[in-house]
């Protein structure tokens, strides 16, 4: 299970600092749809040349416009970037057409899709499917909601899934013996953590437990 | 029938110099998802700076993270921000409870939603309901679909409507005479026409009809 660090609502240079503390315990670098819609795209870049090691993912929240946007997220250095599964398919169609021509990848959020919708979606097996607990939901229900009131999608077992909104120390260890996601997207639990780089250490001691058995 | 200047797909200088050379045809200011994606908030602010007078649209279509998003907004100037219909109601209702405390205005953006989702929306009546046929809809469909992929959603008397994705002169009159939304929503047919201001010129003359009369 891979670690995605979801980078919200800070600066580029705070940012890039936070991701520095904690980057030997975390797989992939999330720049949020907070950083793109306050900085532009320029967070990507900066993000990518800080950390040109790491697998970059655009959170841009695609629901129109995707190959303008998708271009850009990946001129931008970014590795994946995000879709909406509420927008409308040719939508998503033209951000795979993308992905597939600078052979990147695309995670396809799932955020208030209805189960039909959540159908179709399987059939885009190139794509990441990100179950996502949103933060308006977390706010409204409280921090305790993971896996509660997202409800688990029908998932065809070659879909790779991502999880992401409201995951703890006190639940990762949950969702691994439960849905297993191939990437946990942890953002305030480590961001907002007293201490970052002890807490992405202990995420790191449940989510690469396979890796190290190995 | 007032006129929305769609902004997309340009720099913000460019966005400037172009609404100066339509301003007197134009009503409202939409700085677009695009700008703001790519250059970030400053667009909203530079726009805002640059037409004081004009009423400025934050199109940020919002789906998450309601209050970071439009307190960003309305901090930047905007007087009306965007929340997509096919986000949570916990996203919509927070939108509306910060635009009624800046004294600001919401517009829920209708793009892909189900009629279902469109009937539970027309609660929102002091929001402005988008019904969009999105970019990605148009270019699968050609230029000519308006008003025959969207499909009219069941409106109530009270809600005001605008609408956005493919009007052109030879649809705005057509536009006028079925729909007749509060707001018309016009990018490329201006924007990328040979002459921008003639173009809105002409959309004004349909658009101001009503008031030309009284």
């Amino acid at each position: 299970m891979k670690i995605q660090l979801a980078l919200d609502r800070m600066g580029i240079a705070d940012a890039i600092e936070l991701t520095r503390k904690v980057a030997d315990s975390i797989d992939w670098i999330e720049v949020g749809t907070s950083l793109i819609k306050e900085f532009g795209i320029v967070s990507v870049k900066e993000l990518k040349q800080a950390f040109p090691e790491k697998t970059v993912v655009a959170d841009i929240k695609t629901i129109d416009n995707a190959r303008y946007e998708f271009e850009m997220c990946f001129e931008a250095g970014a590795d994946l970037a995000t879709v909406m599964g509420a927008a409308p398919l040719v939508t998503i169609d033209a951000c795979m057409e993308v992905a597939r021509r600078y052979k990147k990848k695309v995670m396809i959020d799932l955020l208030n899709t209805s189960s039909e919708q959540k159908r179709v979606l399987m059939k885009y097996k190139d794509a990441i499917l990100c179950d996502h607990v949103s933060k308006d939901e977390q706010e409204e229900a409280g921090s305790q909601n993971r896996g509660t009131t997202s409800g688990q999608p029908f998932v065809e077992p070659a879909i790779q899934m991502a999880a992401a909104g409201g995951i703890t120390l006190e639940s990762i260890g949950t969702l691994r013996a439960t849905m297993n996601p191939a990437v946990a997207i942890i953002g305030s639990a480590i961001t907002k953590a007293e201490n970052p780089a002890e807490a992405a250490a202990k995420f790191k001691q449940v989510c690469h437990q396979e890796e190290e058995l190995v």
